[in-house]
């Protein structure tokens, strides 16, 4: 594996393979990487003649208030880690590389982000399409890959692939979780001990309450539900649990096709997110 | 040549064509076909395997009180034109192949657009930027041409590709001339008999003040010179005359690197732009 920190070296990398028709499939991170993320580059590596993985903590899609600076990193470990699952490159760049300037075009995400976390972290869905725009030109991922427990962002990534006929096919990856049922987030250590115990409340609940919405509860209904559950069961503070439908994130009357139930929780030094995408 | 509509059979072509690693040269223009888009045939036929033309006049540019409705139109003679010069694939879909929804993500350009056409265009480059961007996914060219009549255009999507890394690389064309002088337009066909007469005054006056920066005039001196000549020679009414460092577009104290020299001028029914580079 080869590490790659400027754009002028992995253009001409991407440039050579993509004269010999290999396929690449790409895994976008900001790192301090966990089985998440190994999940998604075990699958782009089944899948791709090449795998190519990125680690960015993108400035532009944290806001004035959130935790960019404290953001976990660990450039060395996650190194070995992508090493271990055979990659082929693997692209660090610096915040100057990837913004040398202020951008002459932005882009604003401005559908499928009023809800959910988009509601609470207003411009951060632009962050992500302005910087996977880059990455996608950067890499011409054939594929790339991105894990379920983010179900808005891929939400958000699949308009964009589309909208702009971007030529890559997204790839959505089911949420890998802890024995005891929490999903695995590079937050996570930031619980505190009695918090991480607490933890797994958040997709029992999630579970409980899209066993209401499988038996024909409202939407309504079951987010209270599990709502009240997480209540009882955490010290954590609810952001919101809502349901939608999927991935339009439309709000929904009853609980028909396609429809995710998802749920963030504040607790002293981390915010954690989870959902459920249920067919119905 | 081959006429594509369909953005479905337009990506198989594609597709089938990179895999066989052919250069592909695209020339992407609103039809209604003169000789300074087939210069960028001519050029992006010669430096490239494959030439693929578009041919949409892009709803998205235009604002509401602009001439989307009557911007000229005739597919079956450009066709004609496109195939003599060699191209190998017309891609001319419909408004709603192209827009089939409300855009998920929208562009802003924010830089080199308060300027110029841009000022009195507002959003005009936006939609420039967003069909630009569905094109250059949809065709994946080597190279993209485009003509220097419109530089603010050339410098906005230059803005574009670097700062989103398209895999593209943009070849800027010296503008085409009648044998008067005048700038080659889709829109000098809505010119009055006096008006076309008049309307090569706008090159003369700009080369007139040209020479002026260039012997050591001051910017402001060059396009007040350049605005009376215009009003002295013409019916035509002044929208702007301006000279900005290229292809930043920033004001200038003192004539000095890479300048631009730009003036629009509406007549009766048609509103005429030209300008001159300069390297000093």
């Amino acid at each position: 594996m080869k590490t790659v920190t400027t754009i002028k070296e992995l253009k001409q990398i991407i440039k050579n393979h993509k004269k010999e028709n290999r396929t690449i499939g790409f895994v976008p991170t900001m790192g301090y990487l966990h089985e998440g993320h190994l999940s998604l580059m075990k699958k782009a590596r089944e899948e791709n003649d090449l795998l190519v993985v990125s680690i960015f903590v993108n400035p532009l899609q944290f806001g004035e208030n959130e935790d960019f600076d404290s953001y976990p990193r660990n450039l060395e470990r996650d190194a070995i880690l992508t090493k271990e699952e055979g990659a082929d490159y693997l692209f660090a760049p610096s915040a100057d590389e990837m913004y040398p300037h202020e951008p002459s075009i932005s882009m604003k995400a401005v559908k499928r982000t009023n809800v959910l976390c988009g509601k609470s972290r207003p411009g951060h869905f632009d962050g992500v399409a302005a910087v996977l725009t880059k990455l996608f030109h950067l890499v011409q991922p054939d594929r790339a890959y991105f894990g379920m427990k983010d179900a808005q962002q891929v939400a958000v990534i699949s308009g964009l692939i589309e909208d702009f006929h971007f030529p890559v096919e997204l790839v959505p990856v089911e949420t890998v979780r802890e024995p005891d049922g929490l999903a695995k987030s590079s937050r996570n250590v930031y619980l505190l001990k009695e918090e991480r115990e607490q933890a797994p409340e958040l997709y029992k609940a999630l579970n409980e309450g899209a066993g209401l919405l499988a038996s024909g509860h409202s939407p309504e209904h079951a987010a209270d539900f599990v709502k009240k559950r997480i209540e009882d069961r955490t010290t954590g503070e609810i952001d919101y649990v809502e349901v939608y439908s999927y991935p339009d994130l439309q709000p929904l009357q009853e609980a028909k096709g396609t429809i995710i139930l998802a749920a963030a929780v504040k607790f002293s030094k981390a915010r954690l997110i989870d959902n459920i995408t249920l067919q119905l």
